[in-house]
C-alpha cells in the first residue's frame, strides 16, 4: 500500500515486516501467524532446526519457500567462529545466502557483542554471503558494519523479548542520517504501536518474534503488526503535522519522536 | 476486523475512528480522506455549515447521510448558552439529535470550559439530546458528565491541533476505570503511532480532524490512521507481551503506557 | 540562594518547597523532617487537627509560628460549602487568612472537584481570605481561579499521593503562559528530581507532603528535596544548553520538558 | 552530605560529580565553576594542553593540585593508538596514572568507537594506569571493559554535549546490575533534573562538561548540578515511594525511572 518499496541488496519486498518462528504453541500456529503477518522475510534460527530433518516434517517444512524468503539466523551463537560455522551450515543446506548475523554477549539479557559481530561480519561478507547484523543502536558500529559490506543494519529498539518498544529513536535517527543502507529495527518492540512509530521514525524495516508469539493471541497480534507498520510507514510517507503547545502556537515542537 | 463494536448510545459502528471535515483544501479532498478513513461517523461544526445552503451544494451535500453518520458539532461556542442554542438549531435543521458538544474556554489554546460544558450537557441531555462531550482528561468531570446522562465522554489527548499525541495516558486509564460509557478521545493526536497508542490503552474511540487535514496527504494520512486504529485495538485484544527490563527479568514492568 | 525570591500575595518566601504534616510516624519526625526541608510554608489539614487541643501538646504546637508561615488546607472536604466552612472555623481558630483550598472530587483518587473548587474560591475571596486553590492542571480552570482572585493556582503534577511526577509538563507551560499569579505544583511528584524539573520548567514554588512523608527515610528525603528545588531553580535561571540531536548538530530540538 | 562515598580504584571522593574544563569564557570562569560545582576530579583534555607550558600561566595552573584530583582524558583520539599515546604523554608530563579513555569514532557525533576503546583499555590496563572508560551503554561491553580490569565503567546517557539527559535508563539499570565497578554516567546531561535522575537510577557518579560550561551563567549552573547530584542520591538512599495510578491503587507501577 505504502509507495516505497524495501530493497535490500537489489531484491525487492513489499512488506516491510519480518517475522521469526520460535516460541509459538505449534507449527500449524505458526503457520497462520506468518500468514496474517503479511511478511514476506521469514526468519529461522539455524541452531534450532534439524536440518537431516527436512523434508521429513521439521518446522522448515511448514513454510513455503516460494511463498516466503526464508532468512536463517545465528540465534544462540556466542562467538564470531559460533556464528560464522551456523552461517556455512545454512548454506551448506541450501537454505540461504542472505543471513541474519547474530553474536549475543550473554545469555541472560541476550544483547550483541558487538565485537565479536563485527569480526563474523568481516569473514561472511567475504565468503559471499549477504549479512543483516543485529546489533547495538550504537551509530559508529553501524558505519564499521556497513563499510564492511553489510546488506543492512539491524539495530535493536529494547532487548529480545523485553516488550520495550523504541527506548532510543534519537539513537535511531542518528544512524539513520549516518549510513545508506536499510535501517531494520530487530529485537524488543511489544505492541503495534512499537511497530508504527518505528516506521514514523524513517526506519526500513522491522524484524521481531516474541511481541507475536507471546502474544495471548498470536495471529491477532500478527495482524496487529502488519497494520501497524503499514500505518507507521503511511503516516511517515503522508507528512504528518507539526507538533506544537497548542493549534496556535507560532513555532513548533521538534522533539524527533514520530516527528 | 476487531471482535467489538462500538456501540454510542445503543448503536453499533463497526469502526472506531470518527473524523470532521474542517481545514481541507476542497471538499473533493474531504470526501476522498473520509472515504479512506474507513470512518462512519463524521463531525461537522454547525456554525461553519450555511444551513440555509443545504441542498444547494455546499459542504454537507458531500456526505452521503446513508453511508455515514453525521455528529453536528458546537465548534466555536465559548458559553454554554451558544452551544444549547447551536444544538437546537442542528436538530431544527434536521441534521442530528446526537451532538458532539464543545465549549472552548478560549481561541488561543482551545481547551474545553469544562464549568460551562456542564451546563449545557446539563441542558442538552434534557432536552433529549444524545450528548457526546469534549472535555479535559478529568476524572471527576468525566463521572460528573456520564451522571449527568451524557452518551460518551471524550477527553482530549492534548489541545486540538497540537498533534502531540497523548500527553497523559495515566489520567485516560484512570477515566476507564471510572465510568462505564466510551470513552472516546477527542483531540491532539497527530499520526497514526498516537492512535494505535489510545487504542491500546483501551479507549473505545479516537475523533480527530487537524492530524488528517493537516498532512502534507490528507488522503494518505487518513489511510495510515484508519490502519493505525484497527492495529492499536487488535493490539489491545490480542494481548500484548508483559514488558521486562530483558527477556529473562522475572518480574514484569508495569507502567501502564501501552500495556 | 536563587536570586528570585517566591511572592504570594505580596509576602516574599526564600523557599520555593511547602509541605505538609500528614502521615509522618511521629510529631518529632515531622519536625525533624520539616526542618530539613528548607520549607517556609507548612500546610495543615483542618479537620484532621483538633482545634480545641490547641496549646495542648496537639501536632500543630510542634510547629513554631515564628519559624513557620502556617497553611490550613481543607483536605478532605468534598463540597464547597466543606471547604468554605473549614476555611471559616480556620480563620476563627486564629490560624491564618491565607488557605489552601481543597475540594476532593473522591475518596479514590483524590482528583479535585473543579466545579466546587469554583464556587468555593469565589465565596472564600470575597470574605478576605487568601485563596491558593488545589486545582487540575487546565489552563482555562487556571485563568478563572486568577480572575476570581486567587493568590496563586496550584495544579496538580499527578494524582495526589501517586509519586508519577509531572505528567504533563505542556499543560504546566500553557498554564504559566496564561496566568499571572504565582503556579505551584501541587501534588504528584515522588522524588527529588520531579521537584528539580517542576522548578526547571518555570513554576514558581511546588508542595509536596506523601514524597517527604511516605519515603523510608523521610528526614533525608527531606533534604534530597530541599536540594531538588534549589537545584532545579537554580538550573531555571542558570539558563541551561539547548538540546541537540548530537553537539554539532545545527538546530536545536525544543520539546520543551526541561528546557 | 549522603553516606555512601565514591570509591574509585581504592580511593574514596565525597562529591559524584565530576567535572571537564573546556568551553569557558576564561580561566578566571572555569575556576569559579569548578569551586561551585562541589567536584573533587576534574577531567583535563591532554591533547588541548600544552604539557610545555605547565608552570607558565597555562590553563593547568589555574588547577591546585592540592584541592583536586586531575583525571587526564584521551579526547580528540580517534584510534587505540592515539589514545594510548596520549596517556602515555600524560603520565610523563607526571599528570596521573588514572586516566579518562576517550577514543571517538567521528567528529560529528562523538559517540565512542568501542572497538578501539576496548584494544586501548587492554594495552593501558596493561601497562597499570587505572582506567576510566567513556563507553556506550551496552551491558556487553560494560562488562568486558571490566574484566580487561578498568576501575569504573562510563557508560554516556546522550551525545556530548547534545543536552537530552538520560535516553535509555532501562541500559542504565541492566549496566549497573551486570558490572561491580562504579557506573559513572559520562556525557549528555543538559540540566539538574537529569543530573538528579541519573543518581536515583543508582549511578555512582557522573561527569559533565558543556552542561556547565555551556550555560549562560555557567557558575549557577554548576551549583544547580552539584545539588542536583547530591538532591539525586540522597533521595536513592532515602527511598522514594512507590509509583502508583493513585494513591490508593493495590498495586505499584513498576517503570524503572527513578524508581
Amino acid at each position: 500500500m505504502s509507495k516505497g518499496k524495501l530493497t535490500i541488496a537489489g531484491r525487492e519486498f513489499n512488506s516491510r515486516l519480518m517475522v521469526g518462528t520460535g516460541k509459538y504453541a505449534s507449527n500449524e500456529q505458526m503457520v497462520a501467524a506468518l500468514e496474517a503477518s503479511g511478511a514476506e522475510i521469514i526468519t529461522v534460527a539455524v541452531r534450532r532446526v534439524n536440518l537431516a530433518e527436512m523434508g521429513k516434517g521439521c518446522m522448515l517444512d511448514y513454510i513455503d519457500p516460494k511463498k516466503y524468503t526464508l532468512l536463517p539466523n545465528t540465534a544462540a551463537c556466542f562467538t564470531a567462529d559460533d556464528a560464522i560455522r551456523t552461517c556455512r551450515l545454512a548454506r551448506e543446506a541450501g537454505l540461504s545466502d542472505m543471513v541474519k548475523l547474530e553474536v549475543l554477549g550473554d545469555e541472560k539479557t541476550l544483547f550483541p557483542d558487538n565485537e565479536e559481530l563485527l569480526k563474523a561480519a568481516k569473514v561472511l561478507v567475504a565468503e559471499g554471503f549477504t549479512v543483516l547484523p543485529y546489533c547495538s543502536d550504537d551509530v559508529i558500529l553501524c558505519k564499521k558494519l556497513e563499510q564492511l559490506g553489510c546488506a543492512a543494519v539491524m539495530p535493536l529498539a529494547a532487548p529480545i523479548g523485553s516488550g520495550l518498544g523504541i527506548r532510543n529513536p534519537y539513537n535511531l535517527k542518528i544512524i539513520m542520517e549516518a549510513v545508506k543502507v536499510p535501517v531494520i529495527v530487530d529485537a524488543g518492540v511489544g505492541t503495534a504501536s512499537d511497530a508504527a512509530l518505528a516506521m514514523e521514525l524513517g526506519c526500513d524495516g522491522i524484524l521481531m518474534n516474541t511481541a507475536i508469539a507471546g502474544a495471548k493471541d498470536p495471529i491477532a497480534m500478527a495482524t496487529a503488526m502488519k497494520l501497524g507498520v503499514e500505518a507507521g510507514r503511511l503516516a511517515y510517507e503522508a507528512g504528518r503535522i507539526p507538533k506544537k503547545l497548542y493549534a496556535t502556537a507560532s513555532s513548533p515542537l521538534t522533539d524527533l519522536i514520530g516527528s
